[in-house]
């Protein structure tokens, strides 16, 4: 119950998100794919994944099925449920109509009724566990066809509104490490520094965070997912943090890397290098480009510099309703940045027994380039230890 | 960074965790389950589950296949996660070797060395996706059995390193509980009461809370799953507090129901009938009862003080390694409780537009009866609001 300031752009009303017209894309999607073995083409689309009903609906409820049919959508879900489906769906301008009953009865209903015997329905083997695709499948006399990522593939592209959110949640997450970085000189331990960053974006309005936080010290920081210790944080360390909060069902995920008091040449080496990789890789950042240009154009400059095999992971992912989700920034990937996607710029480099760097932006791909939605700063000087006494 | 006094039970090391002996179990439970339909004995098992794997190796890496064969398990992971695997399963005693590779060539070549073609595999259906159990499928000659539930089903009764972890975070959500409940007299909201819980639980040792803390105020009480909204805490309202801790994977759980202020008759009738249900179901529980007697034992009282239809979940659940696990405290479960398993003890009532009451232990099955690990009081005095200025 701290007092908090809260920054103008944390405390302004959201806009409002609306899933009008996704219900359309689906289907769209839909039309284009063919099971290659059954070669027919689903008319109607299962969905089990709550992130995916989410999107397509504004549900939040933690049970639910929903059917894309050609002509509407039908959620299922159970008594507990309802009356806040029926409100969700409203306010969110979906298309759809609320069933409530036992799942296993009135899924079978609410597919049988557009669809007789000779139908097909699609579903990702993905999304539903292998006992539940063999309920449906017991439950229905429509073919089901394996199709997968329709869903995903769409929420790719964010709204603004969608955007305002992740914005929100960089802006939680920016205000909690700018009063906590200061912090470090008092020498606390990597759980320190966790929970006062965790407990201070929720005080600036962060429903809470988007993942475990990573707060790795000294030789903890070479590994990549590393989890807090009572690891003290000490005179010639790294610290990497790497801190999301989550607003409105959307995440943020931003990394940064502090030199505590006087640091070898050799760690700072390392921390200029991953700058220099994750300043041309947001630079390089543009729709049309390919996420595997952009995780090339870092991975050649830290290659370049000789630390080629200490950079041990992909470049960055996108981020959504989901911490990691499509667009995969990783090597070799060829398919175009569109705008409206909205992807982390993480290049690291990790030397055992030493530490670890890594720094990351979300942003946004515009036709130009892109809106960094992170802003803590990165040109880190030295945090100098208070004296022991 | 607060400065904090820690409970002695809080700061002493907790006893090692060992898994030795629970692949033997495991065999022992699969030699009693035939597939109905192909009438074959499986005579290895499929593990996807992380919680299985880290029940049954000590494991707790993000990404692993185990497979239990009759002389010896198999942990495949990756390369992020080789060094870990080894040092985990030694320090836990799991008689297993690890195999780091890609895991579907890995997978294939291990179930395959110990099994000739005509060898059936057991994989339990509820832990894979559909897509998991057709790429294992199309990877092996082995003959595939589905059989749910065998290792969840081993992991009812708890041993007492265990039991000392689910006690730790009853701990730190008892003190957290203690130091937060009289700040609600300042008129905090909900979310600034879920802030200092969590914030707080993690000061007194806790890896963070078990779940997402319930605080629900006044009418909002009246819906089980309440997520914390600015709700201020009001005069005459009932507040419900949901919260538990995670210590070592392992979870706690635990609600109360505060009076604020001057309550009607009505919403102090609630909690009365709440309270005795909530005692009676304690005082019920003891190896060979059935879970349904318990459930039956509140649900009686609550009914015959013509709330039963406001009772409108389970009595409660068991807790583990993950928040709701068997047994199952429901009406009707005729299956006895043994000693070791740690169940909730959790009846309510909930009135739309007034308010709600829950009162919830987590508690150890005893031959004689219970040990119960949460203890913050429940004889809850109404707590007075500080005047306004």
């Amino acid at each position: 119950m701290t007092a908090v300031v809260h920054h103008a752009d944390i405390s302004t009303p959201l806009p409002a998100l609306s899933v009008s017209g996704r219900d359309q894309l689906v289907r769209g999607e839909l039309a284009q794919r063919k099971d290659p073995t059954a070669g027919v083409t689903a008319g109607s689309l299962l969905v089990f994944d709550l992130n995916n009903i989410r999107w397509l609906t504004g549900f939040t409820g933690s049970a639910g099925t929903l059917v894309v049919h050609p002509d509407e959508m039908v959620l299922i879900t159970d008594g507990r449920y309802g009356e806040q489906a029926r409100h969700q769906l409203s306010a969110a301008g979906a298309a759809a109509r609320v069933v409530v009953g036992t799942s296993a009865t009135a899924l079978r209903e609410a597919m049988e009724r557009t669809l007789g015997p000779a139908g097909a329905v699609a579903i990702d083997p993905s999304e539903v566990t292998h006992s539940q695709f063999e309920t449906v499948r017991s439950q229905t006399t429509a073919t089901l066809v394996a199709v997968s990522g329709v869903v995903q593939h769409l929420r790719r592209r964010k709204t603004p509104a969608e955007i305002a959110r992740m914005k929100r949640a960089s802006a939680c997450t920016d205000a909690a490490l700018a009063e906590v970085a200061p912090m470090m000189s008092a020498r606390p331990t990597e759980r320190d520094v966790r929970d006062e960053l965790e407990y201070r974006m929720r005080r600036h309005g962060a429903d809470g965070p988007s993942y475990d936080t990573i707060v790795a010290t000294g030789p903890n920081g070479a590994r990549p997912h590393h989890r807090p210790t009572s690891a003290v944080i000490e005179e010639g360390h790294l610290v990497v943090i790497d801190v999301g909060a989550l607003v409105d069902g959307y995440h943020s995920d931003m990394t940064r890397t502090y030199l505590i008091g006087e640091v070898t040449p050799e760690l700072r080496r390392m921390h200029d290098v991953v700058r220099e990789s994750q300043l041309a890789g947001l630079a390089a950042v543009r729709a049309g480009v390919t996420a595997g240009d952009v995780d090339k154009v870092c991975r050649d400059i830290i290659a370049n510099a000789g630390l080629g095999a200490e950079f041990i992971h992909s470049t960055g992912h996108g981020v959504g309703l989901q911490i990691h989700e499509q667009p995969w920034v990783r090597t070799a990937m060829s398919e175009a940045l569109q705008s409206g996607e909205v992807v982390t710029v993480e290049p690291g480099v990790y030397r055992e027994g030493l530490g670890g760097v890594r720094i990351e932006d979300l942003v946004v791909v515009t036709d130009t380039g892109c809106d960094i939605l992170t802003e803590s700063p990165k040109d880190i000087s030295c945090l100098q230890l208070a004296p022991t006494n």
